[in-house]
């Protein structure tokens, strides 16, 4: 499994049409990606230590093959230009790419 | 399912002493919490945008009360107190805690 995680860092200068633009272009840009497993937002985000995020979103492919396929995809390419338009509202994005090495032990799996 | 996430902002002033106290010291505390279901840490991670962290940690609980129970129990107290040492070497931690709102559209899952 390989996760491709998003941080808004900064809150958005105008929430309302933030969230108006990223639910009803974004996250269906972003779902017309065929290889894309599970997209998720955080929920009642509760910072701990430093500056909490905005939001957090996290998308998740089987594997880097599949995910660098679909962001080459036309779907993948519109969905990567429409965080510029985000941006306009929230600037600070800090986003990644990693796979998940586990380090729980067996015997709480 | 609610997350708490660790994102090690700063790469460690001694990679080499961060990464054995983590994996000695600060791992085998935190899998001492008896209701965590899954302890992760970012593998080759690749930046997108923005400047990216060392590395993200990602602990997961079947549910808030869960996770609160194990954050008040000794080995939750001692999992936080080990922060501060592992600050030494990566001062700008930045965690927090979520929960995931699925917006896969249903023929994707």
């Amino acid at each position: 499994m390989v996760r491709f995680i998003i941080l808004w860092q900064d809150p958005p200068t105008d929430v309302e049409a933030f969230d108006r633009h990223y639910h009803e272009v974004h996250i269906p840009l972003a779902n017309k990606m065929p290889g894309l497993r599970r997209y998720s937002l955080s929920r009642n985000l509760t910072p701990v230590r430093g500056e909490p995020p905005y939001r957090v979103a996290e998308l998740e492919w089987d594997d880097v093959e599949t995910m660098q396929r679909d962001m080459r995809s036309p779907a993948g390419r519109a969905t990567a230009e429409d965080v510029e338009v985000l941006k306009h509202w929230s600037p600070g994005v800090q986003s990644m790419i990693y796979e998940l090495e586990d380090v729980t032990p067996p015997n709480q799996t």
